[in-house]
């Protein structure tokens, strides 16, 4: 299930840490009933394909192990990416801020294709609520509106359903849950970035994140509420903002960058949206098709406020970097002639980028953390 | 906010019927915030569009009363539906049967596609849940694989998010929202159905339903319950099945025979999709581009239990038949010379089908209903 269901996915490919943690007890989440999920979700989607084999919309093989599925159409590759921003929510609805979550809509729906090369183009929204507020809707909605501007996106479809007490949340506020399916084009004459065209001697460089993304929040959230109780949100970070509002920082869109090298003709071996699963999972999983391994020495350093919560929370760093993305958003991966054209085309439209290892033959990862406890985490590669 | 947002939508259509019914009452939603939010919806959408405008993706116009919005992606008309099955998931935890309803969330999306004219391809889906069922999940995709099965379309992504007490239900077991985005394609040479050619003289013909669909569940739950309490899916519809099963009952999809029928070269000038707002507001909406009205005589009966409901809760005709199908799930509009290959080609296809009335040049909706007292339903075309 890896190509098709995220959420599940990722639990898929986190699989082997249990072995050294108790993950289902750290993030909340059920690992085991989520491969199971997953696999027999996708096992019945697959047999779906057959439908339009041969026909205007088949899906094209090769990117399992990534989050977009692209389809013929014909000639054209066009592909689907859904996603929502799952409890993210919960942190507009403590501090009665709505206008910043369409960012992290449009990130984890965008910058999925633009991890495989493919160029966002539109989106359909739903918006599932217990009850209507227009004025929270307005919110939500101007900043979806202005996300889409910045990734270049038109919104074309949305839903909004009252479920009432199907729907449930923090304080006496609209509660709601958000989604979307983002619609976007391989352009004409290149290919998806699968990975497979990675080699040892490639640069990984990596993108700068301003804050969390929309995963890793039951975590986030039990640290918060056994330091600061219930209404931990308002307690101080520092003299500027609440905890609230640090970590509802919401999401860097970085497909635009991606769109803006691919165009340029740069050559992206591979590129990483780094979300659940942190960056050791994202980057195991773009080095796989390839069978390559990585050594990381130079991640930028998390957030102030990243290391405050693994303080906090008593995360380790292992931990850490597999639930967050610990400063570095996206990785991208390129052959070394490539090195200037995506420093300076980064630099120019301001993602604040570095060189942050390099990809070599043999079958293990390895990540120079900064965290609050520096150390090497090491993966052999499955 | 007609042409995005669909749930709200429906509720702008039917705000001339507050001035003789408290639907908010009735149908247990907010009418006046439900127009607010879509208009505030679309407008921030609206704005989106500038991003593609002269460009791949840019939307096409011409579609405003409908639920698909086309986009011009290299001379390829692409239409993106998205839409939810609501609280009709409900019934499914009532009773523990999960692989219906599938069939409703690829009916509730790719029948508005379908309407429009457009060929559903593909399909992502999002399931929402409080925490995971394997056995479940493995129900409701199965579901949504036949279902896809009967629409010739390829699932080809999701994501499943466990947002644990962001999601409620009936019961101890997993409870779950759904929603779905389809991807469909306007066949080459042929424009979207807009009802813009609809002429007095046409034929609307009716296509039976097979129950309820995914709309008018709140009101259904509340005769349901005030006649048998809160155990009421257990109640006994008959000797072979109980309220719960009956009401559950799947969605047919209609896309199937709008494709056979466009592909035969048969002109239709409208259709719709009867969801919320029923037979009035569905058909008010197709015949408004034309300016035609039409004098519905001969729709299909509703099914008997339909009409059992409406005897339990007393409900009057006027909202039966707002609030549900009644019995006709689609409405083609067709000029006189192609009624033949109509109800031929449906026949093949094993849908029922009646002429149900004509388009005339007045500016009136009639409807004869056949609910518990039949009557004639006129409104003004607005």
């Amino acid at each position: 299930m890896r190509r098709l269901f995220r959420g599940a996915t990722l639990s898929s490919l986190n699989r082997t840490m249990e072995m050294t943690m108790n993950r289902k007890r750290a993030s909340g989440l059920d690992i085991d009933q989520g491969n199971l999920c997953s696999g027999v979700a996708y096992g019945w989607a697959k047999k779906t394909f057959a439908n339009r084999s041969g026909r205007f919309g088949a899906p094209l093989p090769g990117l399992d192990d990534s989050f977009s599925n692209v389809m013929d159409m014909g000639g054209l590759g066009i592909a689907l990416s859904s996603d929502g921003i799952g409890t993210k929510v919960e942190l507009a609805e403590r501090i009665g801020r709505y206008d910043t979550l369409g960012f992290d809509l449009v990130a984890m729906t965008a910058d999925d294709l633009a991890a495989n090369g493919i160029e966002p183009v539109c989106l359909s929204n739903i918006l599932d609520v217990d009850h209507l507020d227009a004025a929270v809707v307005d919110s939500l909605m101007r900043g979806l509106h202005d996300a889409a501007n910045q990734a270049q996106m038109a919104v074309v479809g949305g839903e909004i359903a009252e479920l009432g007490d199907r729907i449930g949340g923090y304080g006496p506020g609209m509660h709601f849950n958000w989604c979307a399916t983002a619609l976007g084009v391989l352009p004409t004459g290149l290919s998806p970035i699968s990975g497979h065209e990675v080699e040892p001697g490639h640069d990984v460089f990596a993108l700068r994140s301003r804050g969390f993304r929309s995963n890793g929040f039951s975590l986030l959230r039990r640290v918060m509420e056994s330091c600061f109780g219930d209404g931990w949100h308002d307690a101080r970070y520092d003299e500027q903002a609440t905890w609230g509002e640090v970590l509802l920082t919401p999401s860097l869109i970085y497909s635009p960058l991606i769109t803006r090298l691919r165009r340029a003709g740069v050559n992206l071996t591979a590129v990483a949206h780094i979300t659940g699963g942190g960056v050791e999972d994202n980057l195991a999983r773009m080095l796989r098709p390839a069978g390559a391994g990585a050594d990381l020495t130079g991640l930028h350093p998390p957030l102030p406020f990243m290391l405050k919560v693994q303080e906090l929370g008593g995360v380790d760093e292992a931990q850490a970097y597999r639930l967050w993305n610990m400063g570095n958003g996206m990785l991208l991966v390129a052959p070394p002639d490539a090195r200037e054209s995506i420093m300076t085309l980064a630099a120019e439209l301001d993602y604040d980028i570095r060189v942050a290892g390099a990809v070599h033959s043999r079958p293990k990862i390895s990540i120079q953390t900064r965290g609050l406890h520096p150390t090497v985490l090491e993966r052999p590669l499955d």
